[in-house]
C-alpha cells in the first residue's frame, strides 16, 4: 500500500518533469539540476561560473533551500534573475516546485538555467526536475568512499566536479581511488577537478559548460 | 491525503520508538543517534571515542547507510559488537530499523550503544529512533552558515560536535558565528570543538560522553 503510494508520487512528478522539460526546451533554455552534500560548494561553484559565463550566456538560477535566502543573498551582486524556493522542511526540489518557479522567470531571454538543489546527497537524485543534465558536486573533505555510500547520485549524475582540491594532503583523500570507482558505476560521467576558492580547474568546467549550452542551442 | 499518510508513518515510527526506548532503558544502555552530512566525521568520532573509552565502558554500533558495509569494515579492528543496516535506498534510519537491529545486540552487556544514521543533514532529524539523546557533527568544510539553511537537525540536537578543526584558515569558516547562530536556536545545545584527524579537542567529548553514560547508568 505504502509502495503504491510512493509510485503514484514518483509518477506525478514524472509527468510535471516531462512538462517542465518540454517548456524549457522550446524557450531554447538548458537546466542543469546541481546536486551536492550541504557545504560542498554548490553556491560557490555557481558564483565562480557567473564570473566566467554572464557576459557570454543569459543565465538564471533557482535556489532551492528548506529554509532562509542565504544562498539567493550571495548571488545578488550578479545582478541576474535568481528565484529562491524554500521547501518548508522537504529534502529536495520536485518538478511541481519548479514549474512554479518558471513562472518567475522570462524563459525567453535565458540560455542557461542553473537549479540549485537542496543539499543532500540522497534524495534530490530520486526526482527529475525537467533538467536538461545533472550535475552533482563532491568536496574533498567528505571523503573518496562517498560513491559506495550513496550509489544512487553518482550513478545517475551526467558531471561530477570534484571541489576544494585546495584541501588534497590534508587529509586522506585519494583522487585516483574515487575517479576508479565513479567511473565503474557511471562509465559515462565526465569529472572535473576545480577549487572555487582558488580558482584552481574551473576554466575546463566553465568552457566545457559553455560548448555544452551553445551546442544544444544551436541543434 | 498525501499529508494524512505521511501523519501515519511519524505516529507509527514514534510508537516504535517509544518502544525501544523503554528496552534499552531497562537494560540500562545509552543510546546516542549520530547525525552528519555525508564526509563530516561520523565513522572518525565514533572510531576515535572507542579508541577513548572502550576500556572503560562496554561499547556496541549499529551502522546506518543505504548501500555497502564501509564503515562497519572500519570499525572491526575495535573488535566490539557493530551490526550493519543498509537501508536499501531510504535517506534515514527509523525506529524499526534499530528494533531489528536490537534483536542482534546482547543489550544487557552493553552500557552505550552508538547509532550511526545515514549521512544527510535533513531526514535522520525527522525520525525519533528510541535514542537517549542526539549528537549531531559538523565539518568546518561545510561552513558556518548550515544552521539556518538545515534547522531541524540544529534545533534538534543536543551536542554538536564541530569537527575538522584543523581546516579552519583554510576557507572562511568562523566559529564564534557558528555559536552564535547556533545556541540562539538551540540555547541548551552542548558544542564541542574537534579534528578527528589530529586528536585536538577529542578528551572533552570523551570526559563528557563518560559522564553522560555513568550519569544514566548511576540513576
Amino acid at each position: 500500500m505504502d509502495i503504491e503510494i510512493l509510485e503514484g508520487i514518483y509518477d506525478a512528478n514524472e509527468k510535471i518533469a516531462r512538462e517542465n522539460e518540454a517548456l524549457l526546451r522550446e524557450n531554447g533554455v538548458v537546466a542543469m539540476n546541481l546536486m551536492a552534500s550541504p557545504g560542498a560548494g554548490k553556491t560557490s561553484l555557481i558564483s565562480a561560473t557567473l564570473d566566467q559565463l554572464k557576459d557570454k550566456l543569459s543565465i538564471g538560477v533557482i535556489e532551492g533551500d528548506i529554509a532562509s535566502s542565504v544562498d539567493a543573498e550571495k548571488l545578488k551582486s550578479h545582478e541576474i534573475p535568481v528565484v529562491q524556493i524554500n521547501t518548508g522542511g522537504a529534502c529536495h526540489l520536485d518538478a511541481l516546485m519548479i514549474k512554479q518557479a518558471l513562472e518567475h522567470i522570462e524563459l525567453g531571454a535565458l540560455d542557461l538555467l542553473i537549479i540549485e538543489n537542496v543539499g543532500n546527497l540522497v534524495c534530490p537524485a530520486e526526482f527529475k526536475l525537467g533538467e536538461s543534465f545533472r550535475t552533482m558536486i563532491l568536496s574533498v573533505a567528505e571523503g573518496h568512499d562517498k560513491p559506495l555510500k550513496y550509489p544512487l547520485m553518482f550513478s545517475d549524475s551526467d558531471v561530477l566536479v570534484v571541489n576544494k582540491t585546495d584541501l588534497i594532503g590534508m587529509g586522506d583523500f585519494e583522487m585516483a581511488e574515487l575517479r576508479d570507482t565513479v567511473t565503474r558505476m557511471n562509465p559515462d560521467i565526465v569529472i572535473f577537478e576545480v577549487s572555487c576558492r582558488t580558482g584552481d580547474g574551473l576554466p575546463a568546467w566553465t568552457d566545457w559548460l559553455y560548448d555544452k549550452v551553445r551546442g544544444s542551442t544551436q541543434q
